[in-house]
């Protein structure tokens, strides 16, 4: 991390008067803001330390924690002969993780057991690692015949618990198909297997000048085949659009094993319904994703990232109209950040703000574009204005790339300064943006009033922080406790979910349902809605194999 | 049309040596470069004409032309019974066109029974013009109970015959539905009913300083309800992505009257199958889309267009690849026209060519940013660039608004300079981009083979030539003809599906399936894929009243 020196508090007199003095820092701010900053991945590449099985052995399981959830009896148990033709198929020793036959597997499995915040915990006894799409096709033709449950599992880095079992779903992981297939460098277009880490396929291809169009905090763990299972969002969502505009195909293999390849290549295929949009978002409860076709736009080879202070959200709202208008096609990120979510990365890391003073509000600005004079140009132009108009305060801006990442730390490392802090309840939310902010403030009131919320040891609530993509209109709220207190629960719940259901938000913007969102839905869509997404499940997974008690 | 002497054909000389003379040039093309150029809509709005009823009555019929169809007879002949709940139903006189107690309503009905090239033509008897979604629901809650088959109509300005009946269906002409509903002026989101004129929307957003993210030929006619249930994707896909990342949210009607609320304005929503999608270029076979939310861009303040002459196809791959380097974010087009296409647009216009040689192709490049001098320089840059190493032959820039809609005209009229010649064979393909044009060179020598192409009267076929969206590898191959001739089908059909299927790609880009290619979809999706498409068919529409005849 960066420390206060190394940033240049460059903006900071901008609006004073221009004696010499200030003339110079502004030739200074023009100077750095000229100098090319090489294209890098900003976010730091976050491995996910899986849980380790003495720690795991003490997390609570998921089926103690929602005890309305029940094993679905229609689903065989695993016998010695499943395992046995599971062997058989996959071959290789280490394709296969065996707790059923043996208890001395048990340490091994436990990491595919639970997710890496310890918050859900299943009870599988067998993991299949599949090396291709028949491989995934046979075993799924299999489980369908003896009604065995499975959970698809990528990086295993999801909030919602939908990537673990809950009771003893077979784990088919998804890590040994991880190969990068094809790349067209006309084109852009970019065919991987699912199990290809993010990282990885966009380490690739930054060495062929292009991008992969997703970028999340997750990524050096996160694998496509996942992404796309989650409809990952993350930080680039604003440039790059979704990714179901993005991705161009998928293989997929259906519960009884067939084989769908709608693994298009071209950005435009307008015969029949596009089915594979239903599998972006799915969850894995339709059909497991094999195989990726993305189209990758060009790497932008400038980069500059600004940091503000703000002092109401409609100033966050007024920079961020003037940031599109201004900024508009080298604009890459806006993310919004509380004074209480700052404090808390400043908690834990003990770092030194970008910013001398504090503010309620911090904003991330992120360009990218094809010339650095030109951006460093605009962004100029867009710092003076919301300058001269009062909208932001104070501001700082990276001069390198070591700066691009602290700033960045700032932004990516407040999920990570949360789990330090003990339990958190995390709300991933979408509203229209008018009123983003509001639903922390509300929140806020309503744990404070019930005398939950304080900075000392009585009060179950640390703190009530919001934090999030601005330009996707996508609040992370977040409310960090010191200890478990059903109190807290009930104060939050379904309160949080009433408010965003009256503004006609979304109640899970970019994490998912899972697990832990499976009973809401209701608040994010009718009934006739959810009535066609069963259908939809029926059709393509009519014994129910696939991702058992979540989602819908 | 602006004529030759208004183009500047200021990059004519740019490879020659830098005299004081040609130094002269390149400063004049910086200047004019540097000229902002206001935003405007670049496709000259084209009101297609309705078949006027007398050469309407000359047209065949679709039943005649398509003998294999045979009217499906679990569907009810429309009684008077029926028309009078119609007219009971929706009030209006003018909401109702009756042919089934009237014969004089024949002329009325005319114009919904045909496509505007006058190649598909229904014997529709009625007509009807909903107001609401209340109306819509109701009326094909009874046209389902009853076995009324219907077709939803939009601009009717499809190129497959999707949006005409075959038979008696009831046309739901969806123009009395036009209203803009709301727009958000800090996210950019626009709802708007379905019948909504495109470039209705586009001249509204532009007083907002807003671009409605898809742009084609048929704006001034087409309605975004039809723009999305046919997936348009039309002039600036390259920049702004398909409306399967675009559209937000839409509300649809099922073939039992089913509202589908689904018309969420947020950019993310990660709360089950992502439904809208399928209505997303389903051309009405699954439902009936009556209000779309969509996300629009900022408008762009600055437009610059070139036109260049190349000499191979290898030449027009790598100025594509150079523009997406170089132009990267500002690159809002990349054009592709053949030296037979071109002179098709003469030979009909009679204006001067933008450049006074002749090339095997040409390209039109359009750039839209937020700074006139910044997107100056880079093109200037690109320019120089591609004509130095030789890519670029020839090449001229437009210098206002009225010379770029000029530019245009040579690739827009396209279209229309061959409707004028006679009968053409259209196929609307995507193939990779390596491969692209060699279609049309397969084409033209196997027609050429078989003797059927020439100058003179004698030859049926014409010209044999290609236009597209090279940024989508979206090829427009055109057979013009002289006159029916079946020898010239024979040649063409199955060869053209073939070849495409041999290359994985697409014998629909974005023209949709419709009654034209209904047969065909075989060659892009596989068994499994359409045995699935089915599925999603009968789930939504169980009695199959919705578009009869067509898509699978």
């Amino acid at each position: 991390m960066a420390a206060r020196q190394q940033m240049a508090p460059v903006l900071r007199r901008l609006r004073l008067p221009k004696t010499p003095t200030n003339l110079g820092r502004q030739a200074s701010l023009q100077q750095s803001l000229s100098r090319p900053v090489r294209c890098f991945s900003t976010s730091s590449p976050q491995r996910f330390q899986r849980t380790a099985p003495a720690a795991a052995a003490q997390s609570k399981f998921t089926s103690e924690s929602y005890p309305d959830i029940k094993r679905d009896s229609r689903f065989a148990q695993l016998t010695e002969e499943h395992v046995a033709y599971f062997r058989e198929l996959l071959g290789s020793e280490s394709a296969v993780i065996d707790g059923v036959t043996s208890s001395d597997a048990a340490d091994d499995i436990e990491p595919f057991n639970s997710d890496w915040m310890r918050k859900y915990r299943g009870h599988c006894k067998l993991v299949l690692k599949p090396a291709s799409t028949e491989e995934v096709s046979k075993i799924l033709k299999y489980c369908n015949d003896k009604m065995l449950a499975v959970v698809p599992q990528g990086g295993n880095t999801g909030l919602v618990g939908g990537s673990v079992p809950v009771f003893d779903e077979i784990v088919i992981n998804m890590s040994r198909m991880s190969q990068i297939l094809e790349f067209d460098d006309v084109s852009g277009t970019l065919v991987a297997e699912a199990g290809c880490i993010l990282e990885v396929a966009d380490q690739f291809l930054a060495e062929k000048g292009y991008i992969f169009p997703l970028d999340l905090g997750a990524k050096g763990s996160c694998q496509i085949g996942g992404n796309v299972s989650t409809n990952a969002g993350g930080l680039r969502l604003l440039r790059y659009g979704s990714l179901h505009g993005t991705v161009l195909g998928i293989e997929a293999v259906l519960a009884d094993g067939t084989v769908v390849d709608d693994l298009c290549k071209l950005r435009k295929n307008n015969t029949g319904y596009d089915l594979k949009q239903l599998f972006i978002g799915a969850e894995g409860t339709i059909g497991i994703i094999t195989k990726v076709s993305i189209q990758c736009p060009q790497r932008s080879p400038a980069q500059n990232v600004a940091f503000f202070g703000l002092e109401s959200f409609d100033q966050v709202q007024q920079a961020f109209r003037a940031a599109k208008g201004q900024l508009s096609e080298i604009l890459s990120a806006f993310e919004l950040m509380d004074e209480g979510s700052q404090a808390l990365v400043r908690q834990v890391t003990n770092n030194k703000r970008p910013l001398e003073d504090k503010y309620p509000f911090y904003c991330l600005i992120e360009t990218s574009g094809s010339n650095a004079d030109h951006d460093s140009e605009k962004l100029q132009a867009f710092l003076e204005d919301v300058m001269e108009k009062g909208i932001v305060v104070d501001g700082t801006l990276a001069q390198d790339e070591t700066q691009i990442k602290a700033l960045w730390a700032w932004r990516e490392g407040i999920t990570e300064a949360l789990s330090h802090l003990g339990g958190t309840y995390k709300y991933d939310v979408s509203i229209p943006l008018k009123e983003l902010y509001q639903l922390v403030e509300d929140t806020r009131a309503r744990v404070d009033a019930a005398g939950l919320l304080g900075d000392t040891e009585e009060f179950p609530v640390r703190a009530v922080v919001g934090y999030g993509h601005m330009g996707d209109a996508n609040l992370h709220l977040n409310v960090s406790t010191r200890r478990f207190d059903e109190r807290v629960e009930k104060v939050l719940e379904p309160f949080v979910y009433e408010w965003i259901a009256e503004r006609q938000g979304s109640i899970s913007a970019e994490h998912g349902l899972g697990v832990m969102k499976k009973k809401f839905i209701g608040y994010s869509r009718n009934p006739t809605m959810v009535g066609l997404m069963r259908d939809i499940k029926t059709t393509f997974d009519p014994n129910g194999i696939l991702n058992p008690y979540k989602y819908l």
